[in-house]
This record gives C-alpha cells, sequence and structure tokens, in this order.
C-alpha cells in the first residue's frame, strides 16, 4: 500500500516541478476532459486523498479551503505539504489489521454509506494516477514532455520517506 | 494488490463495452499524448500487464503479437481474454513472500536490470491506470461520458473472480 503511495507523492512532486517551468496562464487554462485544468487538478488530488484519510478514515474535523483560496502553483504545493504533514503518519503506519475497518461515508444527500478503510486507501491511490494521465495529455497538448509514469526506475524499492 | 488488478480489469472491461458503442473510426483516430490512439493504448496495456507478469516474473517464452494482427476492438477483446487466463493465476496466488524476489529484465540495448516482483507488479497497476486517464480526456473529445475511475462503489471488496 505504502509504496503506491510513495509513488503518488513522488510523482505530484514532478508535477509541481513541471508546473514552475510553465507560464501560469497555461495552468489555469480551460481544457478538455476531467477537471478541465492543470492546476485546479493537482487541488483536487491534494484535497481528495486528504479528505478521505483525514476527514474520512481518521474521521477529523478539517478544513479544505476553496481553490480560489490557494489558486496558484506555490499555494497548492503549500496546500499539499500540509495534508501530507497531517496525513502520511497514518499511511506510514498503516498495516493488514487496518483492512476491514469500516468508515462511515455522509453523502451530499446525507446517506450514511460504509466503506471498509482498504477501498478507500486503493480508491485514493487509483484516484490520483487516473488524473495525473489526465495531466500528461494536456502537458502534450501545450508540446511539452509530461512527468515519466513509470513506477519501475524511481528508487522506490530502495528509498526511504518522500517529502513534499 | 489482488483489489487493484481487480479493479483494473473491470475497468478495462467497461472500456471495451465504452468502445463498442464508438464508432471504429474514433477508436483509430490520432490524438494528443500517450499512445496517441484510444485501441492501440488498450491493446498497450493488455501487451504490458502480460508481458511484465507471464514473460518478466515467471520467465515463460510468450509471444506477444504486433497491433496490426489484432487491430480491431474484437480481437483486442480476445487478446486481452487469452492474457488473463494466462497471468491471472499468479495474480490471485500473489502473497507477500514473493513481494523482494528478484526478476532480470534484458533491455533493448541488451542490458540486464534487476527488478523485485512487488516493484513489478505495482508498476504495471499503475500502468493501466495512468493510461486509461488518457482515455477519459479522449472520451471527452468525441463528446461521449467516460467510463467512471471511481474504485469505491465498484462492489470490489465483496466480489469473487472478474472475468475479461
Amino acid at each position: 500500500m505504502l509504496k503506491l503511495f510513495e509513488y503518488n507523492w513522488q510523482v505530484r512532486k514532478d508535477w509541481f516541478d513541471w508546473c514552475s517551468t510553465v507560464n501560469e496562464e497555461e495552468l489555469l487554462k480551460k481544457r478538455t476532459g476531467g477537471l478541465g485544468y492543470i492546476l485546479p487538478t493537482l487541488y483536487h488530488i491534494v484535497a481528495v486523498e486528504y479528505g478521505w484519510i483525514c476527514g474520512g478514515i481518521q474521521d477529523k474535523a478539517i478544513e479544505i479551503p476553496p481553490f480560489e483560496e490557494v489558486a496558484n502553483l506555490q499555494q497548492i504545493i503549500d496546500f499539499s505539504a500540509r495534508c501530507h504533514e497531517e496525513l502520511a503518519p497514518f499511511v506510514y503506519e498503516w498495516n493488514d489489521s487496518l483492512e476491514d475497518k469500516i468508515m462511515i461515508d455522509i453523502t451530499d444527500e446525507g446517506e450514511r454509506v460504509p466503506h471498509k478503510y482498504g477501498e478507500v486507501m486503493r480508491h485514493v491511490i487509483a484516484h490520483e494516477i487516473h488524473h495525473v494521465g489526465q495531466l500528461s495529455v494536456w502537458s502534450r497538448e501545450i508540446g511539452l514532455k509530461p512527468v515519466t509514469a513509470n513506477l519501475i526506475g524511481r528508487g522506490l524499492f530502495d528509498t526511504v520517506k518522500i517529502h513534499l
């Protein structure tokens, strides 16, 4: 489980670095598919990971700023770092005994839906990789090489903690 | 590990169903990003999973047909089913004792590169999700709703085997 989170965090950091080489106008230009914009996609990835792990599984009272309050690259990077600091310990301490524990999600319609922790964690992993696939298309639209999505060759299987 | 493979197989089946509602011309039209075409992307997903698991980890003599030999939807579906039948038992029998076993990859340049089985398996998982993110953008370009990428809500945590 941890290795796929570390993969996502490393890839996210690479995308932040990629963003820093791109005109901010491009990061906020309307595009086809997904969330429709590069920077809001990165914001969304962070918010969803934080929301499910700290707000959902850990049932903490969390505050997620609206996008407008963190609407530039540095603020998204800072938002990601703050969320990461709060959620990473849970991920690093993950163990199989947590797999079938149940959290209750309250939907927008007020419905209470139970989910296993293991299901939520995998949802979060797949969610980030999926949206990053969309970034890779938009990157080519701008004429830029996207961040590599390869998991092999990142040194993830010999490394220590990833810092965002 | 298994749950993320099952997620990918279920999503892949949904994309095959999605493809069957789309004009074949659209499936082979050049697009921006990734492999650049919808059907070759699905072929590539299948070939990479099969290549790493059966050819790489299991070190079997495998044959992957060139895309031109399976260049329509039904043939890709059949190719996927054949590969799935051969590789799924390994995934279903996966256990933690396999994590650190080593396979040797021989690169196009003839270099021998060792990889842990656990790294290869996660590479394959992330690889498919990433490319599916690209399909979702192309789907919107055609004006169609993409297959949902949500892992939660697929019943994966109560189901039996997925058949492709």
